[in-house]
This record gives structure tokens, C-alpha cells and sequence, in this order.
């Protein structure tokens, strides 16, 4: 397989932690790419028109985009159980939308703040985007008990999120105003797929 | 069931598209709301704190979004048959999500045209998305042989884009430019789920 790969994006890693888990990290060649909303990486529109990261190549030429999707393959091909079955299903299904939802919020405030000409932006626009994910940590915070031990598309979807924030919003310290959510940070990535996948700082 | 609801918004359509077929909709009772990405609707966010819509209440009071997980969810309460599960699965799963990416790229292009202070816009921003959609257009365009006869979630989020274009952006003659999509579109928005779900002219 091969994967147009972005070491900074969260959506790449969270790929790559159900890659590492599930023993196929080695099977993906990682094609270096420069997304980009604005100067399009013409690389990987014929692939995806979207033009983002990730996009996956399966070893039968098939491309298979975005994120949820190729996270749902992988689990199928490596027989991997990251995806919920029972009671909790919609729940964890749910979980895992909202750290997605944040996941773009913060990249959309990344983009607002670091790509958008200064004179062009709009702070009531980064406002209502880090409300999302104030908002989504409180959900968290007050969910933290149920969180623990557990090894989901959900929790490693807010486990990129939080690795995310640290790399790219190092001055909001998440960690005061959601305490539970930062110790149960702690022990979860220092998992070994996390580890294998953080962001170099 | 209760849906916070926006008649405007291609991803509520999507799931309501789903109901009408479903012999759902009737089970539905519509939240009106004012999802906005930058004066948040306070009255979603204890269900989503991501503030958006669609957002569905089950009848155990349980919250789920996003338009996905919904689309899921009322498959299973309507022992649907609109997601793959053949060869195409993820084929068809990558098609939806490319129509899905071209919505959020058409209402991000909508934020920045009509609700972004004017001497703060970007046209740069503006084409950057229009790009994504003109491109995954062109995808469908060149795979409308395969589009024929599918009723699934995939063609669904194709129409349910193709009808917010026309909604939001009427000066967008896509159709000269995608003949065999427009000859599609005829047809398929003529189904009884499509027309029941068009938005207000």
C-alpha cells in the first residue's frame, strides 16, 4: 500500500496508529505530499480530488479516502477489533465524529492563523472554531472515567487530537482546565503506536 | 427521534433523504436551530459540542451525529440496503466521502463569500475550495456510466451536493462543463426522497 502522508497532520496519524496497531506499518510506503487549501499538492488529485491528506493506494491500485474509511479498512485487512460492535456502538461512533470534528476545527484555526494572509484574518472566525474544541474537552473531561482502558477508533482519534494541540497550539494549556482528560493523556500516549507516531517536536 | 435540523444544509438533507426512503421521516420531529460557525446555536451544544448540524436525538435520548453516523444509524432502524457491502464497499464508501468533501468545501466557500466580513475575504480561499469541487466533479463526470440505477449513500451525497450548488451558488453552470452528471442529476432528483428534501428556491 502506499499513503500520501503528512508527518504533521493528525488525520495521517491516526491512520498510522491503526497501522502500527495492527501489525501493517511496514506494508505502507509513505509518499510524501504538501496538501494544501489553498496551492492544491496536484500529486494527489487524481487520486483524491479533494487534494488532502490522507489518501491511501491499496495494493490493487484502489485509492480510499478519508480518514474514517481508510481507518475501517485497515481494521478489516490487519482483523483488528478498534471498532465498536455492542450497545455502545453509536456512542463510540459518536465519540470518535466529535474528536474528528475538533481535529478539523483546530486545523481550520491553524490555517486562519498561520496561512491566511495577516491583514485577512478574522478572529471571531479562530474564536468559534477553538469554542469547538473548548467545548468538546469539557464533553471529555466530564466522560474522562469511561475513557480509560480503552483502545478504540474514538480514543485514539482524541489521542491525535491532544497530540495535535500540544504541536501546534503549544500555548493552550489544556491541561489546568481539563485535568482528568491530561492524566488520562499521559498514560495513553506513552502507548507504543502512539509513541511510534507523534509529532517530532 | 428529534433532528436538529437547517432546510439549507446539504448534510441534513442527506439524512433526511435517507428517512423519506426509509419510511422514517414521519418518526422525525425537526429542531429548528441556527448552527453558525462563529455565533454558535448554545441550544445544540449540550448534544454536539461542535454546534452542528444534523444532530439526531434517539428516542433513548441518546445524541448522535455527524450526517454519517446518522445515515448509519437510520440504515439500521430502517433495515435499509444503502451502504455496500460487496467488492465496490470501498469504492463506493470513498465515492461518498469525496461528495461529502465537496460539501464542506461549498459551504466553506459559502462562509467565506457570505458570512466572513467583506474586506476580510480571501478570493485565493474562495477558488481553493471551488477547485476541490470542480475536480471531484470531474471524477463523477468521467464515472457517470457507473453512477446509473444506484440509489446508495454514495449517489445520495452526489445529489444532495449538485442540489446545494444550485441552492447557494446558481451562477455555477456546471452542467455545460459536466454534461453526463447534469443528464444524471435529471433523473436522480426526480426521485421521491430527492424532491420531498429540495431546498426552498
Amino acid at each position: 500500500m502506499k499513503l500520501f502522508y503528512s508527518p504533521a497532520s493528525p488525520f495521517v496519524r491516526k491512520c498510522m496508529v491503526f497501522a502500527h496497531h495492527l501489525g501493517l506499518a511496514d506494508r505502507i510506503e509513505r509518499l510524501s505530499s504538501a496538501a494544501h487549501p489553498v496551492n492544491r499538492d496536484r500529486n494527489i488529485l487524481p487520486s483524491n480530488p479533494l487534494g488532502k491528506v490522507p489518501t491511501l493506494i491499496t495494493d490493487d491500485g484502489a485509492a480510499i479516502f478519508d480518514s474514517r474509511v481508510i481507518c475501517e479498512y485497515l481494521n478489516v485487512l490487519g482483523n483488528g477489533n478498534l471498532y465498536p460492535s455492542g450497545e455502545d456502538k453509536w456512542r463510540v461512533l459518536t465519540e470518535h465524529t466529535l474528536a474528528d470534528g475538533m481535529m478539523d476545527a483546530a486545523i481550520l484555526a491553524r490555517y486562519e492563523g498561520a496561512v491566511r494572509p495577516e491583514n485577512l484574518r478574522w478572529s471571531a472566525w479562530s474564536d468559534g472554531q477553538m469554542d469547538k474544541i473548548v467545548v468538546g474537552l469539557g464533553y471529555f473531561e466530564a466522560n474522562a472515567q469511561s475513557l480509560a482502558d480503552r483502545f478504540d477508533l474514538a480514543t485514539i482519534s482524541l489521542g491525535c487530537l491532544l497530540g495535535y494541540l500540544d504541536f501546534r497550539f503549544g500555548s493552550f494549556d489544556w491541561r489546568t482546565q481539563f485535568p482528568k482528560l491530561a492524566a488520562w493523556n499521559l498514560v495513553f500516549s506513552a502507548l507504543p503506536a502512539m509513541k511510534a507516531t507523534a509529532p517530532a517536536a
